[in-house]
């Protein structure tokens, strides 16, 4: 396939330029003195917090990070490429709370956190577990990075999210890992796991998020370098602005994790969108986001970069059939522009503010179609089929022919959910809407779900660090 | 925009000459002898009534048919063009049924049709009135044509649909246009309308469809010839298959076209999709409908020619998260692939069985959505911001920044009834799902319409057509 572009070469050199004048002539700021030291070794101008890029330096730097990567599962049947044609979906993240059809909107507990992985884990169209599903507040913070991890590594079987939350939780999700997935070197060698980092927009990097990329880059552990600008807010309001905005806080998160160390597997990694300017808030479902998505995609190539971008994102309060075509919008957008990576793929409601067990389920079955559009079809002689045309004839049926039998699985998307019975059959059934159906799909599967099984040194290894962690 | 694509040249070199050979060797079923005198005359092979078509022939005619086209309406402003770069959306078309909030699913009526007619005329996402959008069963079979389009040239001043149900209605849409938009050399100069006429599926036409194709070619007014086939069903089950029976059928209704009058404006329109296998059924929401809108988008460009594909489709039957996703779906992949005209862009449920009210409110915001991601950024000095980025510097902010207020209007999506609001403010308005506020929406919309101004003249003749028709 041949994805979707916005941009010709002549534009993309163009954006490219713009984007290093900024980093040159503009500069950002760095709160982090490590961070700033590092830059001042490499050849950058510093003036207080204010680093200025040359423009030598950061082409370099792109130039040293790998254009694919893969995250090694527990199970070897789950690794993950990070790059190329592929598409990668993981979960929500960060939502502090939860929604169900039953009890409406709530403060999310580790409960919530362990049902998502479970429900990551059984998704046959997510590749991620995730982190940060929902937000532990039942739990005390300080502990809540150790038991997100564990319970993302116990109940999944398929690579998982680290801490985005600064130094000290990166140094500890690398040694919780390593309980599992072996010595650093191993793990440097074939990460189990991605964690993202974020910029602060406009044109800056806080203290947490330098010490987590410095971290991480030291470990050689793969990161997004992340930037959500918010056009008209924290970016000038035309797309092309914002993307030079983004642009620039993406390559100078890259820099400096590659002048840590030189290959740290990165993603370019883009979020932004829109005010909603009647509000002053940041809206996901809009459109432009959908349009940043297919810029962003495009950029991260041109750059020869794995791209993270879209989601299944939406600003409604509720799961409602605008939560359900924003969700489509940007994730249809991110699969057919060549997104690698999409962060939220399922769950996600209200503006990243909460993860709804419902739209997980919703969101799935929009990852299987997406895939299964982007997959297109293959030409072939058997798939052609002129010989089996010209058997059947004008007027004939296809349905009884073998070579239906022999290719329909394969061919065609098999839904999770999905209504496709007649009117009638439908109401005798209850006339459920596919939200009455997603809820007693999730519990169904929470009910029979089997944690995959872990080696029992590791098993132990993690139950006598969370023991130690607990304070038992 | 460069729109994505599936095939290589190569790939549609041999989708193109497996379809040659089916025209060739296999050949399709034409029950309308005028037709099939037509293609005898024409050097076509005959057999009973099947029609074997000369190679030289169909690619003959296919060059012969327009690359764009003009749809004139009876507001100049409102004229549409089909082809090129341009993408036109059109409500539901042939729906039985009708489904509101309030009372469910009913049979519909002329007064539905008319407030279809007046929402599609209020709506700055919808290019062209419709036709069929809901079935008058209030009305006597033999007068719901003249009805439907009485109402759709009355209440709209945007170009429409005429008959696709034969030679009879075919006429008298021709007829009755011809009261309101002048002679028939006029007509054929600035058409405002364009039909619908449909293969029979897999390989014929019925003749009721030729009739149609005839009588409209006669008088040069435009026409998707389309075709509906059912992978697994109707056709081979692999989508390449699949792809082969629906441009065979489409060549050779193009080719009737042609012959009866060169330069016949034709769309290609595809609109196959996968069997439900579980059911039996068509499935109109599957993922393989827009693997097939997007081929179709690509098949159709090969030959020069304006494309049909998409919609916004489902095969829910109530207006839920699944009837949003799979409408989005369709319509984003159609969007990005370089559809020229969506028939169904709004109001669709359970498989074009039924016309919803708040589905119809719904799809005109994903209409709108995805013209704003098909519009995509636009790389110029002044959007790409250099000199505000600077000025603001790190930290700073572009909400008040007179390059946002300059921008914002033309630059972000303005919802119609989309939710962006902070969850408690939300709540505090009654927490309303989008199903709710487009209920509220269209109703109002309703109440307030101001029929458009319609010439005295014509209004005069049609309304002394109508009374003929009515026997009053």
């Amino acid at each position: 396939m041949n994805f979707f572009t916005y941009f010709s070469t002549k534009d993309l050199e163009q954006i490219h330029e713009a984007t290093l004048t900024v980093l040159e002539t503009t500069g950002l700021v760095f709160t982090h003195e490590p961070a700033r030291d590092l830059f001042a070794k490499a050849g950058c101008k510093i003036d207080g917090k204010r680093v200025f890029f040359p423009r030598a330096l950061v082409e370099q730097q792109i130039k040293n990070a790998p254009s694919r990567f893969t995250l090694y599962a527990r199970n070897p049947e789950k690794n993950v490429v990070i790059g190329g044609d592929q598409i990668a979906f993981m979960p929500c993240y960060g939502a502090p709370f939860v929604h169900d059809l039953e009890n409406g909107r709530r403060a999310g507990t580790l409960e919530d956190y362990t049902n998502f992985a479970k429900l990551a884990c059984h998704s046959p169209h997510l590749d991620i577990t995730g982190g940060m599903m929902a937000e532990p507040n039942d739990i005390p913070v300080a502990r809540r990075n150790a038991e997100r991890l564990y319970s993302s590594m116990v109940h999944s079987d398929k690579p998982f999210m680290g801490a985005g939350t600064g130094e000290a939780d990166a140094k500890q999700t690398i040694e919780m890992a390593s309980l599992v997935f072996g010595s650093r070197e191993e793990m440097a060698d074939r990460p189990p796991f991605i964690s993202i980092l974020c910029s602060l927009t406009p044109l800056g990097f806080d203290e947490a998020m330098c010490g987590g990329i410095m971290a991480y880059a030291k470990a050689g552990m793969p990161q997004l370098i992340s930037s959500l600008a918010i056009a008209g807010a924290t970016a000038p309001v035309t797309m092309e602005g914002m993307l030079v905005v983004q642009n620039a806080e993406i390559l100078a998160g890259i820099t400096l994790a590659q002048l840590v160390r030189e290959g740290t597997p990165v993603v370019f990694a883009g979020s932004s969108s829109a005010a909603a300017m009647r509000y002053g808030t940041l809206s996901i479902g809009a459109p432009e986001m959908a349009v940043n998505t297919a810029a962003t995609a495009q950029m991260g190539r041109f750059y020869g970069l794995p791209v993270r971008g879209g989601g299944a994102l939406t600003d409604s309060k509720t799961v409602d059939s605008q939560a359900a075509y924003e969700a489509m919008m940007t994730m249809m957008t991110a699969s057919l522009s060549g997104v690698n990576f999409v962060l939220h793929s399922a769950g996600i409601l209200e503006g990243y503010m909460t993860a709804s067990y419902e739209k997980f389920m919703i969101d799935t079955e929009i990852c299987g179609m997406c895939k299964r559009v982007k997959r297109g079809p293959e030409i072939t002689a058997e798939k052609l089929a002129l010989e089996v045309i010209n058997n059947v004839g004008p007027g004939g049926e296809f349905l009884t022919h073998p070579h239906t039998f022999k290719h329909f699985k394969q061919e065609l998307y098999a839904p999770l959910m999905e209504e496709r019975d007649n009117y009638d059959t439908w109401m005798s059934k209850g006339g459920l809407s596919i939200e009455q159906r997603a809820s007693m799909r999730y519990k169904q599967i929470l009910e029979n779900y089997e944690v995959p099984e872990m080696d029992g040194g590791s098993r132990k290894d993690l139950d006598a660090y969370m023991a130690s962690i607990r304070g038992n």
